[in-house]
C-alpha cells in the first residue's frame, strides 16, 4: 500500500500529461485536489480516489499547487480569472510544470513574490507513456525550501528531479534548450532517413541501426518507430504544433539575449513546411515526410 | 586462452583507430599480418604476436584483407601503390573499413568486382576508446559470402555487425548519415549550451540533465565532458577535421542524388568557422566554442 | 513658389524620417500640424513654417494625419495615449507610414473601420536621404477613396506611390518581404566579400564591380561604401535593430501564414550575432563584419 | 564600317553565349577563327565572316585564344584533347572567360607559366540577351601586358571591362560570389514573393513593385518577369543547373579558404529541392515555385 503523504496537492490542468502525472500522485498516496476547464477530465481521477475542486481556487487552496497548462496563455488565463495567487496558503508553493516562456516564467516568479508565495517552475521532459510510468525528467528551479516542498510530489511524477537553482526561468530555459535539441534531432533523423533511403537503405533498417548504436537514447527512439512504419497518427506523441510552439519559445529567448541559434532557425522553417502541409495535429516524427517532399522520393521510381 | 582461429588477416591503416582493432583481432586468436606506411606504428602489434608484412602486398595475400585508412585519397593511393587488388587470393576478401565516398565506395567495388575478388565496405561507429573495447557499430554491406567470411573478424572488433545489403556503398551512405547526424548533435548541443549559459545555468550543469535524461546516447555522452569542461584537446576524441571531412562526403552523397539536407547544410558552416578559428585538430565538441564566439558570451560579465 | 494644397496635414512622429518628411509637405505648401512627444524635435519645422499642436489630438483633427512612429508599440501608445481615431474628423483619413506588424495594421483597420474613420497603411522605401529627396517609394493601401485623399501628401513624399489594393495589412506584407531582402541582399553582399577577400581581392574593388554591374540597385550601393570603408557610423543609415526588427517582423507574418522562409531565417541568426557584438546602432551594412569574424579574416595575415 | 584590328582572334567554345560573344568580335572587325566540339555551331559564324579551324590548334595559334566553355571539365578536356598551350604563339594569350573553379584557374595558371604563354581569366556576368548586345559586365584578371592585349577583343564583347589583378585566379573568385549572391537574391526574391502571396498580394504587383524601386538591378529584374508570369522555359535564361553548379563552386571555394557562407549553403539546399523536382533545365527564377512548394501555397484555397 502506498504511504499516506501529508503535502494535500492541487493539480490544475488534466490533458494528457496532466492526467497521468496526477494518477502518479495518487498513487504515491498523496491527497490530490483537480480541477479542470473542461471538468470532464477530472472524472478517471475522481474515481481513482481525487477529490474534485468546486473552483479553481480550492486546488490552489492546497499546500501544492501543481498547474499543468499548455502554454503561457493559459497559465495566464487561469491565474487570473481565478485569482490563483490570493486562494494560495501563506506556506503554499505553486509548482508550474507547463513549458513556458521565460517572459512568463519572469511574470509569474514575481507576481507570487509580490502576493509572498513561493512559486518554483517544475517543466518535465517527457511524453505522455514516460508520464504514465512515473519516469519522467523533471527540471525544477526556485528558493531552495520551496523545491523541497514540492520534491516528494515531483518525486512521485518523475524519475529524476534535477535542480536548477533558485531562478524559476532557467528551469524553462533549460527546457526549452532540450526541446530545441530534440526537434533539431528529430529534424536530423528524418533528413538522414532520406539521404540513406536515396541510396535503396530501407528506413527501417536504417533506423535500427543508428537506434541501437550511437543513438540509442529517448530523443531517438520516441520517434524511429514512427518514421520506419510511416504513420504519424499518434495520440501518445508529441504533437508537431507543440514542437513549434516550443521552437518558437526557444528562439524567442535566445533572440531576447542575443545568441544565435543557426540549427534552431533552420529546423524552425522545416516545422513550417510542415504545418503549411496541415501536419500540426501529428507526431513531431512526421517532419521525415517533409524531407522526402523536398527530396521529391515518393516520385522516384 | 583465445580460441584460434582459421582466417589469416591482413591489416593495413594503423592509425589510432585501425591498431586498437588489430590489437583486438590477435585477442580473438587470429593470425594477423600488418603493414602500415609509417612503419613505427606497427611495433606495438608485433610486440603483441602480430606479423610485420615486408611490403603492403603480404597483408593482401591473406584471406581477409581489412584496410583503415583515413580517406578516400588513402584508400585510392595504398591499393594503386601496391597493386593489392592482384595481391588477394582469389578468395579473398578485401573489407574497407574506412569513412569513404559513395563515388569511392563504387569504384571499388567495381574494381574489385572486374577482378573477380570480393569487397566488403564496413565503416565503423565508435572512437578510439569504443574500438579498444571491441565494442565498435560496424555496418557491413557486400556479397552476402563476402560478408559471411568476413564476420569472426568483424566480431572480433565490435559489439554489432548491421548488415546493409550487397551493394557496398550502402554501408557508406549509413556511415556518412549517422556522422552528419552526429554533427548534428554536437553542434545542436553547443548551441543548447550556449542558449542555457546566457541565462545564468552552468554549461556542466545542462549538460548533466540532457545527457542523463532524453540525450543519454554516445553521440552526446561522448562530447559534453569536454564541452562542460572546455578542454578539447583530446587524442582519443573525433577530431574537428575529420567531423568535417565526413560532413562534405555527406553533403556530396546527398548532392548526387538530389535529396536536400537543410541541417546538414547549416551545421557545415559552422565547421567552417571552427576550421577558421584554427580548431582542426581540436575533438569536435570544441563546435560549442564556436556558439559561444557567435553569441559573445565570454565579452559578457 | 509652391502651390497652395487645400487639405491640412496632421504629422506625428518627427524622427530623422518624420522630420525630413513633413519638410517636403510643407516644400509642396501644405499646411501642416506638427507634434511630437520629444517637443524639440518640432523645432525646425515651425521655423519652416509648420504649426505646433498644443496637443497630439490637434494633429489628429486635420484632413489627413500622417504617423511615422518607430514600431507597432509606439503607433499603439500614441494612438491609445491621446485618443487620437476619436479625435479625428468624420472625413479624415490616418496614413500610417511606420514598418508595422500585420497584427497591428489588422487591429488599427478594424478600429478605424469601428469608429467610421479611414485608415491607409502607406510604408516607406528608403533612407533619410531618399526621405529629403522626397524620392521615397510608398506602398499604399486601403479603401480606394482613402487613398486618393492621401494622394497628393504622398507624392508629396515620394518619387512613386504604388498601389496595394484595400486591405491595409498588405501594404505591410510588402513592406516586410522587401526588407526582408534587404538584409538579405546585405548579408549576401558581406559573405561575398569575406569570400573575395580570402582570395586576396580589396573589398572596395569587389563592391565596385558588382554595384556597376549585375548589382546597381539602392539595396546595394546604399550598403557597398560602408562596407568598403569599414566605417559603418551613419546617422543616415539604416540601424541594424531596425534590421533586426523587421527580420522578425518577417519571420511572423510568414509564420502566421505558415511560409517558410529559409534565408531569412537564416540571416536572422547573423543579426543576432551582430547584436550580441554590440552593433546594435550601426548601419545594417556591419554585417560584413559578423562574416569577416566568422571567417577570422582579420587575425590572417 | 566597322574598324579593322590587328589581333587574329581564336574562339573556342560556341554555345548561345560563346556564338554571341563571337559575333560581336566580327561585327568589331576582328578576323575569328572558330571551333566547336560539335562543328555545327560554327555555321552562323562562317556566314557571318568568320573562318573555320580545321581543328582546335589553329584556334589556339591566333593571337588571342578566348575560351568560352561549359566547366572546369570541358576545359581540361579541349586544353589537353588539342594541346591547345603548346598550340599558342610565343606572344599569346589565352582568355578563359569560362565560370572555372579557383582550382582550375590556379591549374591553367601554372600550366600557361610552364609553357611561357599568357594566361589571362576573364568570366563574364550577364546573360545571352547581354552578351548578344555586347553589354556583358567582364571580370580580367592576368599580368597587365596580357590584359592589355586581350582588352580590345574584351572591349568589342562588353560594356565593362574590371581588372582584377594580376593573378587570374581572383577573377573568377569575384565571378563565384557574384553568381553566389544572384542565386540568394532569386531565391530571396521567390521567398518573398510566397509570403506576399500568402497575404493575398498578385506575384506580379510585388515583383513590379520591388524592382520598380531598391531592387532595380539586373540580379531581379533579369528574374522576376517569369516569376510574375510563372513560366520557366527561357532558352535565354540561366538555367538552374547552371546556378547550382556554380553555387557549388563558390562553397568549394569558401571551404577551401575557410569562409562560412551560411546564406550560400541555405541557397544550395533550395536549388538540390529544385534539381529534385526536375528543374534542372528551367531558368534559375523557378526556384519561386520550390518557395510555393514549400509553403504548399497552391494546395490553398
Amino acid at each position: 500500500m502506498a504511504p499516506e503523504h501529508s503535502a494535500r496537492i492541487g493539480f490544475i490542468g488534466l490533458g494528457v500529461m496532466g492526467r497521468a502525472m496526477a494518477h502518479n500522485l495518487l498513487g504515491a498516496g498523496f491527497a490530490v485536489t483537480v480541477w479542470n476547464r473542461s471538468p470532464a477530465a477530472c472524472e478517471g481521477l475522481v474515481a481513482a480516489g481525487a477529490r474534485r475542486a468546486g473552483h479553481a481556487a480550492e486546488a490552489a487552496a492546497c499546500d501544492v499547487l501543481v498547474t499543468m497548462l499548455a502554454d503561457d496563455d493559459a497559465v495566464r488565463a487561469v491565474v487570473d480569472a481565478h485569482d490563483l495567487i490570493t486562494a494560495m496558503p501563506d506556506h503554499g508553493v505553486h509548482v508550474n510544470m507547463a513549458t513556458c516562456s521565460i517572459e512568463c516564467a519572469r511574470e509569474m516568479t514575481a507576481r507570487h513574490a509580490e502576493a509572498g508565495r513561493d512559486y518554483v517552475a517544475a517543466p518535465v521532459l517527457g511524453r505522455p507513456d514516460i508520464a504514465r510510468a512515473a519516469r519522467l525528467n523533471i527540471v525544477a528551479a526556485g528558493a531552495a525550501h520551496a523545491v523541497e516542498r514540492a520534491r516528494p510530489a515531483l518525486t512521485a511524477m518523475g524519475q529524476n528531479v534535477w535542480p536548477a537553482g533558485d531562478e524559476p526561468h532557467r528551469a524553462n530555459a533549460i527546457k526549452l534548450a532540450a526541446n530545441f535539441m530534440l526537434v533539431t534531432a528529430v529534424e536530423a533523423m528524418g533528413e538522414a532517413t532520406s539521404l540513406t533511403s536515396a541510396y535503396g537503405v530501407e528506413p527501417a533498417d536504417f533506423l535500427e541501426i543508428i537506434t541501437g548504436s550511437v543513438f540509442a537514447a529517448p530523443a531517438y527512439l520516441g520517434y524511429s518507430g514512427a518514421m520506419a512504419d510511416r504513420d504519424y497518427d499518434n495520440p501518445e506523441g508529441f504533437r508537431l504544433a507543440l514542437g513549434a510552439k516550443d521552437m518558437n519559445l526557444a528562439l524567442a529567448a535566445a533572440r531576447a539575449e542575443h545568441v544565435p541559434l543557426p540549427l534552431a532557425a533552420t529546423a524552425r522553417e522545416r516545422l513550417v513546411e510542415a504545418l503549411a502541409a496541415g501536419e500540426a495535429d501529428l507526431d513531431l516524427s512526421v517532419l521525415a515526410e517533409g524531407s522526402r517532399r523536398a527530396a521529391h522520393l515518393d516520385d522516384r521510381d
